[in-house]
């Protein structure tokens, strides 16, 4: 008989179940949740994007149970990157395996998630978490490693002005990456309480929308709204550069002459490696822990979710007391 | 009395009337039209585009009469760019004076143009043409400079892939100049007989759209619509860039869910420096002959004009035969 576990299951609904405990394939470990975090993404999940039905969830810190394939991972501690790459095809192979265009992606596109007692990913997904990094930090590995994303794509010079659009998790992430480039750096938002943060770490903020005389060498545009995208190629100099961090969905409509005329650069923005997100948690250079809301067990899967849904609310987590 | 001179001038209207030949203000040079080009935006600017009233034009090559400043230049023939900056302030300090804020465009934005039998541009705008570049050719110095500008503003690596999209001048352009930095260029259009200028120089074409499968590493968008910059997103692959060429007028809807999963650059890119593309033309690198359609005097400058919006026509130049 096969073993059971507590999940979040969504299949047009989402409710607390009980699933099978999944069996690693070729390659995959079995992870123990220990935290998972609750993103944005997974509330869009929950209202029909990516079509997925399953366990979401891709926020993650655990300890691996089961490794068959490399028995020196059982009980070490993990997070784990979220793209499931074929390994074989073109951009697998120039290192672009998070653009695999077939992958799986965890808890959002044909592989189960994170918000259960157990998941399984390859060990090669696997990061094992420093010593100085606690689990609460941990689970921000995620979120962070797309932050850090943009220090990927773009050269951020030391005398740049930056704004950052939006007091979300994920704002309040990219204006301390930011922040380890310039000491020019601006977060615009709404609710004091999460730019309160910012400021706590010296980081300037704004409630107001950036002015129209205000032009940035970079914005970064992380409000979730078409109107953040807008906000931003106004707020943009000349030959500067926006950064697109948000998923927007349905098409959207911009005055696109401007970019043009000015030479604007935007640049889609999305996950990033972890090694480097860890390595900044491991150094203090980015400060995670005033983000979370609250922490509830899996058990109290939905109300969770509920109050992740609430714009006011930072990070929830749920936590695996079994 | 004035000395009158021929000219279009636009009031709503365009018509050949006489007009004041201009004077040359403090630092400025008066250059006696030999060749004029019509470009799409003198086109758009008859139908309102930037409110412009006065003599249109910006595509010229003619002969120095007058340089109170620099009597040396008198005699000597130059192309002009376009961008009159004030010098003074942040981005003309920073080398970006084509993105001035206060600057005038010539035949665009607070200054007569080229569609004149004379015009004044100040000396530091003029650059002389060398000796094996024709007059027919160095008239296609300003939009051939603004093709180049993509090579300012991207790195396009040796191997890359490709796809221009239109065949107007523009596209015929700037697939000549993608051409100098790799061999797998093509240009996809709809008009035989433009694209066949570019066979005839080995670069391939299409007269089909790209293909659903087809991903490329750069798409640059010259089609002028706001459907060319859709179907450069789709053609475009992950991590790609898309270079938008055309100044798009008024609001364009656009998918941006999949440029931000896709990690999509989009650059935008308009008016280039004028030494690079003199120099491409000197060395034969860019072909620029096979684009003239006609060559009209200015005296016909109506009729030129009603041939250059014909959709079927390539470069119509003004010729000063007076």
């Amino acid at each position: 008989m096969k073993k059971k576990m507590l999940a979040i299951y969504f299949d047009g609904n989402a409710k607390v179940t009980d699933r099978d405990v999944p069996v690693p394939n070729r390659q995959e470990a079995l992870v123990r949740m220990q935290y998972a975090g609750i993103c944005n993404t997974d509330l869009e999940i929950l209202e029909g994007y990516m079509s997925f039905k399953g366990i979401p969830g891709h926020e993650f810190v655990g300890v691996v149970a089961e490794s068959p394939w490399d028995k020196s991972l059982v009980g070490k501690r993990v997070v784990g990157e979220i793209n499931i790459s074929c390994g074989q095809c073109h951009f697998c192979r120039s290192g672009l395996d998070r653009h695999c265009p077939d992958r799986q992606v965890l808890g959002i596109s044909g592989k189960d998630g994170a918000f259960a007692e157990f998941l399984t990913l390859p060990i090669s997904n696997l990061h094992e978490v420093p010593e100085n990094v606690s689990d609460g930090m941990a689970v921000f590995t995620e979120p962070l490693a797309a932050a850090m994303e943009i220090l990927e794509q773009v050269d951020i010079p030391k005398e740049s002005t930056v704004a950052v659009l939006g007091d979300g998790k994920l704002g309040i992430l990219v204006a301390q990456v930011m922040k380890i480039k310039t000491d020019y750096v601006v977060c615009f938002g709404h609710q004091k309480n999460k730019l309160a943060i910012l400021n706590d770490m010296g980081i300037e903020t704004s409630l107001e929308n950036p002015g129209w005389d205000a032009k940035y060498n970079f914005v970064v545009d992380c409000t979730g709204v078409p109107e953040g995208l807008r906000t931003a190629l106004r707020a943009v100099r000349p030959r500067g550069t926006v950064v697109a961090k948000s998923t927007y969905h349905g098409e959207i409509t911009l005055d696109f002459a401007q970019p043009v005329v000015h030479e604007i650069t935007i640049v889609g923005s999305r996950c990033g490696s972890f090694p480097p997100a860890l390595e900044a948690l491991s150094h203090g250079e980015v400060r995670v822990e005033a983000l979370i809301r609250e922490v509830i067990p899996l058990s109290r899967g939905q109300e969770a979710l509920a109050l992740a849904g609430n714009p006011e609310s930072l990070k929830v987590l749920l936590h695996n007391n079994t």
